[in-house]
């Protein structure tokens, strides 16, 4: 039995990776914290947990906090991260960092977007970026994953398939992107507040958001090029979810058939990639509460581009359910463990 | 590994018992039925189950949906069931039959709130009453039982405890109960329609709800008196929940705090009821996807009435789970095996 | 055409007042205050009102509000208008305030249910209780009306009838409140955050409500007698409307027709209420938006029970459009003058 | 005062034109009917009109409609629409056609994105596009209106001003649509079952919806060239509101400021067109219920594309609203009367 701490587990993906740990049998949570809550019990804070989960939070000691365990999980927030990560990893122990601060390698690119200069630049190379369809065996040696973001994962596994054998023009991709609200977090916000979120929709952050370099580095890791995309996220009226819709232009003529034939071989074997047939679009709510990944691809010979749609659940995969397939990595167990969760329809 | 059938698997009840069951440890499910979509997979009715579940739909022979099995879930409509459940039954194999068909004693009362005579009525005191917190033994023991309604689950778990030690004068009991819109079935109608349930709040069946009887009959069967109350259900914008609202006059002076006692010690060890501490009520949200049933309670001094307040998931605790809580009884297996299920919130 | 400010337009009922007067032909809005928002344009935090109101909010001079006006509409929080009415008052115009600070008539009962004391307690009992189907004669010739609160608005038109005649006994009524999430006011909270409130049920200050003594005030004025209620107020995920379903023993032999007759002629010629044929129940969203009130009600000869059901728009009827109303009849328009407003929906 | 009939008024259009007439000071409604409902009072089908509204449905008789009434309204479904349409122009009526059977000039693409031969082509060119910002001074003229669609609606007025000066690429315009579910329509639909609607978020129609060649050919009128575009509608969970999100590859070197002032001037003086400041973007919920369209832009430096964001009220703006403002112009009267709605928010 692996023991794990998790640091931050107040906010939604530290609650997550609760829920989802509670059953997973090769694992034992035992030790939580928070600045906020801390001397109270998890169930005071989350009372779904209620006669489930007794842990009592602690304040986060970035010294202390690996001792005994096998794996810490970091669920802070972004710029909180990157002032107690490096501490951590110099605890020896395998650490899966869930903020932004560890995915970009460069500071300067870090700064251009989150607004605020990199506390600990020297660190930024070291996390290995964990998205493990598209980078399994480094993962599996690391010790030290970059968990990805919400936004980025669907990107990148929704075009990751179109990046290889140059199948489209790497000029004008276009990522449209749609968010539950979860993806705001748990603290109440004026534009989150029921009553303004409810019933409404808009854009926000456009051509500034924070996941756009995240997915632009790694594209051009898999492309081996420069690439600039469009990523517009938007916010749904809806707990969890995010879709993006994908548009690029084809190099080549192939139809919706023989395309996602391709993304089927891509991803063989995957446990949590699913490609639909053709005429056949995913729906966030088939993927609430897994770890899937569904996409769908339609060519629009007309203008010789193709769309593809990507969708999964922005706190599982696009957050605490890739951290644990990340630890099943790291720790040497089987991927899927804990992870075979059909989805909560309706 | 016991085999199971699940007759009328393209609902809502039937899906949730297919969601629940793919991972329960001890049980494989080996048929399923359905008229409608007889000759198609299960993923292709519900398309999260992709990947994960590839039964194909046969039509219902009630002759032949035991052979080989176990036990028989049938989750067919209410006046369906009535029709085939004899005949099942008679395959000298354990039932459990999630309509409303076989919860009422006699089909007089039956004809009164269904509005059509009952087809079977000799069979209709065969049914065990699944309710496990308040007919357990009873249960360990059937062949036949009789799931009870979401709307009669919420309502006897709250007010069971009332009923012992004549804590409330039995005239004059009020149970205002709010369900979300899966209660309604998965069929479309024109008042589950988005846009009209969506943004919108009304009473229906205004003591004329079919569930009244079935809440009457089981706590008179408690309280051994001939019991009358004023049932009234409202229809909430949201996917999952019921919550009943329980008022009724105190025979004692009694405070919030001894009658929370009396709830703990009434509900002592019971693995699916958690009585909540004074000042707190239950939410629906906590019991999401779950087979808890949250209860929480207030004396109005004032007043000299209580006021409690029980939540359940309607498609788990109130239909699909409470099904597996019982078969795990009949089967002779621990009542909670697959059925530990943290509450996906938000 | 008349003048008139408005204190606190910031919140959802000061917005709500602006949207209706918009329209309104006789009225004229000279001055709107902010404390937070002071020096920025109305549709500045408002953006559904750009191109179309362009007024900047100034800091509240409770001395200064009434200059050159004809009437103040005060849309304070409840606990700061009890410091700034009297200042208004003592200015010789005629006020209508939206808070909850001057509808209950003794100090004594406000301390209890607002756990605060009241800083004017001279002056409660100036305010004339703004419900004009009930007090229409006092209204009209008010200089100081109290608007009423959603709640009670919605539970005296619902049972105001039922006290006309000895119809029903006077103890044991229950009234089970719902409202949208809007009765919670525009600050962001914790538990109204979206993914919090959204997909959630749950009752809240259980017997403790403010808004109970404030009905129990009004019933007695028409009763002539002592009244205690159970009242227990519920969050519901959409953004307006309350329906309060009340219980009520009756006293005498009547059938629903008979009493959908009597409500009926209890409230012949009034323009916003709705008596709904047999059978037929409010559903909040039929007065979304508008002023109306729809009341239906059945007769359960079972248990000599009435259940009745009123529906209203908590921010129209139950704030805004009520104190329009009120406005209407004090500086003797025609009441229903800016309120002719069909609801939109879906 | 004129008179006017309406056609199809069952629907979420015709309830919307309803509704929005209900106020216009210019316009008597004298006539409704529908197939479904011939017989009913406007008030059993939509309770929400009770007291306000009492015409009773008459079956469609396309040779009587017209009689003693000044314009004609109608609004059935498309594929119905151009068998009826023919015979009420020819009573020499003004007709304003809210179907999408007259939008399309050529029967050829009609047959090709409809899959229905067109029954009347040789009226398909008679019909005005009735979108009065880029087509007011033919509507005025005009005896019969085609109505635009939601989608096209909020794509042109976003994308017009873009195909002026020759700012940009006229290759590559890609258009991301989102709607509320009131665009399907009001019968009961599998896929917009409440529980199955609410909590999801999917594309549909990819690269097939009806509205594209709508919009290519309105857009090739403006730029007076072939241009094809990828549309991509998506299904969001709310009742009302369309978001645009436009992208389009820029040919000049223009800064968001001097590209928002173009807008400002290309739309200068139209009183239901408003352009948002910098680094705001339009909200749907800000034009529920309202005739606008709000529109936000940015241009993103770094990919050389401007991002136009339009928003609008799908049955307002999107359809009945702008119906209205199409019979202003016909009719001779000022264009915004009756429309001077502000948005009810929340």
């Amino acid at each position: 039995m692996a023991k794990i701490s998790i640091a931050g587990a107040t906010g939604y993906t530290g609650a997550e990776l609760i829920r989802i740990l509670y059953n997973h049998p090769e694992v034992d949570i035992v030790r939580i914290t928070s600045e906020r809550s801390a001397g109270f019990h998890f169930s005071a804070i989350f009372p779904q947990f209620r006669n489930l989960m007794d842990l009592t939070f602690e304040p986060l000691d970035p010294d202390a906090i690996a001792a005994g365990v096998d794996l810490v999980f970091l669920a802070l927030p972004h710029t909180d991260s990157m002032h107690v990560t490096p501490r951590v990893i110099r605890q020896n122990v395998p650490v899966v960092d869930l903020s932004g601060d560890f995915r970009l390698n460069q500071a300067k690119v870090y700064t251009e977007w989150y607004k605020v200069d990199h506390a600990a630049p020297g660190e930024m190379e070291k996390g290995v970026y964990g998205l493990p369809e598209l980078n399994r065996e480094k993962i599996r040696g690391a010790r030290f994953v970059a968990n990805p973001g919400c936004y980025p994962t669907a990107a990148l596994l929704g075009v990751a398939p179109l990046l290889k054998d140059s199948l489209i023009h790497l000029e004008g991709i276009i990522i449209d992107a749609k968010s539950g609200v979860t993806g705001g977090g748990k603290s109440p916000k004026a534009h989150l507040h029921f009553p303004e979120a409810n019933e409404s929709l808009m854009a926000y952050k456009v051509a500034e958001h924070q996941h756009t370099p995240e997915i632009e580095q790694e594209m051009e890791r898999l492309a081996g090029r420069k690439i600039e995309i469009n990523f517009t996220p938007h916010l749904i009226p809806m707990n969890r979810g995010v879709l993006c819709t994908i548009y690029a232009a084809l190099n080549q003529n192939v139809t919706t058939k023989q395309l996602i034939d391709h993304y089927k071989s891509y991803y063989r074997g995957e446990p949590f990639v699913r490609i639909l047939p053709a005429g056949t679009y995913p729906n966030t709510k088939n993927v609430r509460g897994t770890n899937a990944c569904d996409i769908g691809l339609k060519v629009d010979a007309r203008t010789g581009r193709v769309i593809v749609l990507s969708a999964i659940d922005n706190l599982v995969k696009g957050a605490s359910g890739q951290a644990i397939q990340n630890m099943n990595l790291m720790l040497g167990l089987d991927e899927k463990t804990g992870l075979s969760l059909p989805a909560m329809t309706p």
